[in-house]
């Protein structure tokens, strides 16, 4: 594939908070999904499991949730996401731990999906999908546990609310490369 | 872009291990690099930064550390990797923590720094290069610190070997999508 369409998937790709008012077929969400499941995990493990919600009493649950936390965070002038009960759908995307085969942990859990879900914010944006990544769960974890069924080896580390974007958005707005990149050891300049 | 070039590749995306010694060049690294800083982090803070190694001693320690780490985690027979020192280049990707912009510590960097390393390694393959993940690389953060010149509010989080691939690799092996969705509740099955 052509680098150049890649370079412009990944430029385009960004956070898309409000959807149209149509669904997502099943059969649309299982290929993004399946494109997640492409990612690299440690010793090929592939921890990742998703939970597809769109029982608008589990959304409006977790939006509440989520926008709590974000007061907590960034205090009362948080954005308000309420309005996630009425997001199309709702990915939650969690790791099972399995007896034997976890080699280092929450943080090796974490390397093992969070490529899976680039991969799924990639490809739903190239059928037209919007997403948005949400990882501040860990706190609330408890509560997500009974609402979601969740058995005490699998942790949440994501939900992406997913639809079909309200309008067109433009390219995503990220600092110089150059200035992230070290020649040799850190802090020597790349160019 | 077509997602049916996306899942292609996606599904080509694998580790690969063994380079041609041929060397790659500085701007086609800045390319892939680049292409990595498009992806999300919380509250867009970007904080990944990216340490190019090509000297051959660096590399042939940052090995051997590596093994180290095999045969403590799988054991004697653990593969032997000591031809880093061999390998065109080593992308250290590191997370930089800025004062007063962090909202989570160090699980929330992996959430903001991971989904680039997905770009990273998509965006090279792309190109026709080949790479890694290893991950395992915390237990020794101590003594990459001066190797690399790290400094404190800098960790390392993944090291990436990269080059042309020694051959042709097919697909990557992968379980069937439908088995890790669950519908509504964690257990209930998909379709």
């Amino acid at each position: 594939m052509d680098i150049t369409e890649v370079e412009q998937l990944m430029a385009t790709q960004r956070a898309v908070r409000r959807f149209r008012d149509e669904p997502v077929e099943d059969a649309t969400i299982e290929r993004v999904l399946a494109a997640a499941t492409r990612a690299p995990s440690a010793r090929n493990i592939q921890p990742w499991r998703f939970v597809v919600v769109r029982d608008p009493e589990t959304k409006g649950r977790l939006g509440e949730i989520f926008d709590e936390l974000g007061q907590q965070m960034y205090g009362p002038n948080a954005p308000d996401h309420d309005h996630w009960r009425d997001v199309p759908v709702l990915v939650v995307v969690c790791a099972e731990m399995v007896f034997g085969r976890d080699a280092g942990g929450e943080s090796a859990l974490a390397a093992s999906v969070y490529p899976a879900v680039q991969n799924l914010l990639l490809a739903a944006h190239a059928i037209g999908l919007g997403t948005v990544l949400t990882t501040r769960w860990k706190r609330r974890e408890a509560e997500l546990r009974p609402l979601l069924r969740l058995p005490e080896n699998v942790s949440v580390l994501a939900i992406v609310p997913m639809g079909w974007p309200d309008r067109a958005y433009g390219k995503n707005r990220r600092a110089p490369v150059a200035g992230v990149i070290s020649r040799e050891r850190f802090g020597t300049p790349w160019r």
